[in-house]
């Protein structure tokens, strides 16, 4: 809610009904700034619980090793930074994955087309991110389909709306009516022309890395994106222990050019990791380490985030789960030992594994999310619109995320000890039995005091059943309309949005279609 | 889900379809111990900023003071304990009530009339207590309506049936339908016979108080009462920092006869407290210093919690908000606070402001018990059934909330950091490129691995839309049914069971039926 329709929906002060019902239908195009943490992290680790597991995984790099799988020029160069290689198997001596680490920035600017939109991923700050990845779609009226890259553009414009997002995201959804090698180019043009917020590169095919830094270099121009980082992109590695060559082969176009790679261990509790927390995390840091120390090999000092994604798993069904107990406590671990690296760090999202927008993907949301914050958390892919354990990108769970977001911001801002926040006034002024809403305290502080939902049902029961009795999976259906009805594109140089479509045009039509 | 449940639903090892089936349908009346907290606390404030507050408090008791209404006695007590008493204000010398509180047990033993369902209330522990007052219950099939006696009833069933949940709670529900100087006879008898888990007492006045005494007389013989805590009931403190004649005059009965109160402030910030958190915390820990203080004088180690009740408020409309970023600032801070007054600790619960089990139900839900688990709280009332503000008591909430309830469990339980944690062995036999679910520590360990929900949905997408495609209201609504159908009273003596029902009897027939 924007200040204006707080302010005029004060109660008995200003314009009446007119004024607060204009208020609460306007739509914002206002994007917070990234959260910058002034609260404490949770740690579920010791001390001596972190220390366990960085020997173990100075075990399993030395002893086990990792795959560098169909890449022979890896291989070298993994020999010539000094580790054992033995046919794909890379074995690194106690320490010098670590080492090799040290030169990776602990934080890194994101530029945005629009500077005001620049993130900065690292330190304190967590910077919120959309859904990736999903083939389908559903909304309340279309149920659930195969997405369209029409889906995709609503979803950048629903995120370019959101005001708690800071990140336009990379694959909102899988747009499977364009061809698979052709669809980077329409995915990328889509984030550039109509969202003005940062962006993620193409990942499927190193020639696709290569597309978008060519895209990034007509948008920003050559010599800005060799000097700043424009693109975060995820890298995921092949758990257990394997990195294939089309993930490594995205990652060294994107260290080449300077450009960010998340690099995260894509992990299924109990088939991709061990069944146990400190098993899983022991893993988890041993493959960060060698993908990080690996694109500090290709390029030293070029942007990493240490990532890690990982669900429990339901022995019944083998369906994977979310918003669990077990994720929380790898989440928290693993941004213990991610800090003690001196890396940035991705995880959480709003998960869940849910079909419908309903309870269970609240409550499996909410939890994700929370354990996303307090577990220091530096960039958060999946933050909204994620439904399905990652096969569906929904619509009106993407407006009711981002709503619940905002709450991340607020409980972000840590408490206030300054005078006015001790409040020693009010309390002598109201004093035993009286009430706090009319004193001058509460005057001066009430506008910005309590974070307030832009989708939630806050209205009298009478109202609410008057209106229609809806739940929130109804409210979310307008809410998603209203924003898709109001969208106006941010302001693009017309001669840079004409080479980009030139481009597009030009690959698309280099090459026969492929839907495989 | 049981073990037996996980160990016949095991794919493709066991007795195939029919005994999953079997298995899926159980009910389990089995209750799990109360949580024993194995992970750290998360605290919000600084030690700086807790002296602050705890300075500030020391000055709202010694220069503002409280308010004791229509109690001559209470003011005598304080006056007798060093306390400057002018009119019904009690100013409280710095560091008297704090020094008075110091007697209060650090923890204590609730016991139950099955010894197996005991709780330890303080410390590291966590007992979770249903949903406590609303006049109003919902459920699908029903709508909104006022409750009844008989709802009261099937929600301390279903009470019994939650394995997550420890406590069989008080006012479940306001049963309007007997008089309300008549329906706490009802409703402890209810606790009495159709739950072996401990219970609340009354609170409405001194007198019923004493009749909650009286019947646990009757239930546990005279002497076990006089020698051990049988009750925690709730003394609401009138915020701000005025105590009423009737809350205080229960405490006095239960703090005579050894029984334990939470002595909780009520607060919708901003208007029962200022709108500031450092301000909150401020009156809170107050009011809390103030009312446990008072406990000790009348009978110095009787048990208390100290608790904080706290939501936001919607500024717009007046409505208080839950599960909001305040509510969660309030609460861990003030959980730091009461930690450092040695005392047991009250708060959080499953809020909500929804009218329906919806998604918003779920988000703000979700948000307060991971706040709730996270603030080191050792007695959560509404952990389970809470809607719309505490209006409604929502049947399938309470299953839905009894459910998410487990993963407070599971993730309290901490990281196992023995070899078997570790699971080294498991790593270096899978390898890179391998999986891990035939392996030996897989199988060894996946039983207990993840938590798993008793009703949300993990079924295989096409299972579920043949099945209906139900939300989780729907998978709700089922499981209240299935709860209620197969619940079975527990065994009680004849004798003790005949007597209550009699002092039931003949206490109703005592005076004239009263609904104000």
């Amino acid at each position: 809610m924007s200040e204006a329709a707080v302010r005029t929906g004060r109660r008995g002060r200003s314009g009446g009904g007119a004024a607060r019902r204009a208020a609460r239908t306007a739509v914002s195009v206002e994007t917070a700034k990234y959260i910058e943490r002034n609260v404490p992290n949770y740690e579920v680790l010791t001390e001596d619980a972190l220390a366990v597991i960085e020997a173990n995984a100075e075990t399993v790099l030395a002893e086990i090793g990792v795959m560098f799988v169909d890449n022979p020029d890896a291989l070298d160069r993994w020999r010539d930074a000094g580790a054992d290689v033995e046919g794909e198997r890379v074995r690194i001596p106690r320490g010098l994955a670590r080492q090799l680490c040290s030169t990776a920035p602990s934080q890194y600017t994101q530029c945005a087309r629009n500077p005001e939109r620049n993130v900065v991923v690292g330190g304190n700050n967590l910077v919120l991110a959309p859904v990736y990845g999903p083939p389908f779609v559903r909304d309340a009226e279309g149920g659930r389909r195969y997405a369209t890259m029409e889906d995709f553009e609503k979803f950048v414009k629903l995120g370019y709306m959101s005001k708690w997002l800071h990140h336009s995201g990379g694959t909102v959804c899988e747009p499977t009516d364009v061809p698979v090698n052709k669809r980077h180019l329409d995915m990328l043009l889509a984030h550039m022309i109509y969202s003005d917020k940062p962006f993620m590169g193409s990942v499927t095919e190193p020639s696709r890395a290569q597309d978008s830094v060519d895209m990034c270099n007509i948008l920003f121009g050559e010599e800005f994106v060799q000097q700043n980082t424009v693109m975060t992109s995820l890298i995921n590695i092949n758990s257990p222990l394997t990195f294939d060559s089309i993930m490594m082969g995205a990652l060294e176009v994107f260290a080449k050019n300077n450009q960010a790679s998340i690099i995260s261990p894509f992990i299924v509790g109990g088939a991709m990791a061990p069944v146990s927390i400190a098993g899983t995390l022991t893993q988890a840091i041993a493959e960060v380490m060698a993908g990080v120390a690996y694109s500090q090999i290709i390029r030293p000092g070029s942007p990493v985030v240490a990532g890690t994604f990982v669900t429990s798993i339901d022995m019944n069904s083998g369906a994977p789960t979310f918003g669990t107990p077990e994720a929380s406590h790898v989440t928290y671990g693993m941004g213990q030992l991610v800090r003690r690296l001196g890396l940035p760090y991705r995880s959480a999202g709003g998960f869940t594994g849910s079909k419908l927008p309903d309870a269970q993907a609240a409550y499996e949301s909410a939890n994700s999310l929370n354990m996303g914050l307090l577990s220091g958390v530096n960039f958060m892919l999946h933050a909204c619109g994620w439904l399905e354990g990652g096969l569906v990108s929904s619509f009106e769970k993407f407006v009711m995320d981002a709503d619940q977001l905002g709450t991340l911001h607020q409980f972000s801002k840590g408490v206030e000890m300054n005078e006015n926040g001790q409040a020693m006034d009010a309390i002598e002024e109201v004093g035993p039995g009286g009430h706090y809403l009319g004193c001058a305290h509460t005057q001066a502080n009430f506008k910005d005091a309590f974070w307030r939902s832009d989708l939630l049902d806050y209205k009298p029961f009478e109202t609410w059943e008057d209106e229609g009795a809806r739940d929130t999976m109804a409210l979310a259906t307008v809410r998603v309309k209203t924003l898709l009805d109001t969208y106006q594109q941010p302001a693009i140089d017309p001669e840079i949005e004409a080479k980009l479509r030139a481009y597009v045009a030009d690959k698309k039509a280099s090459m026969p279609d492929s839907f495989t």
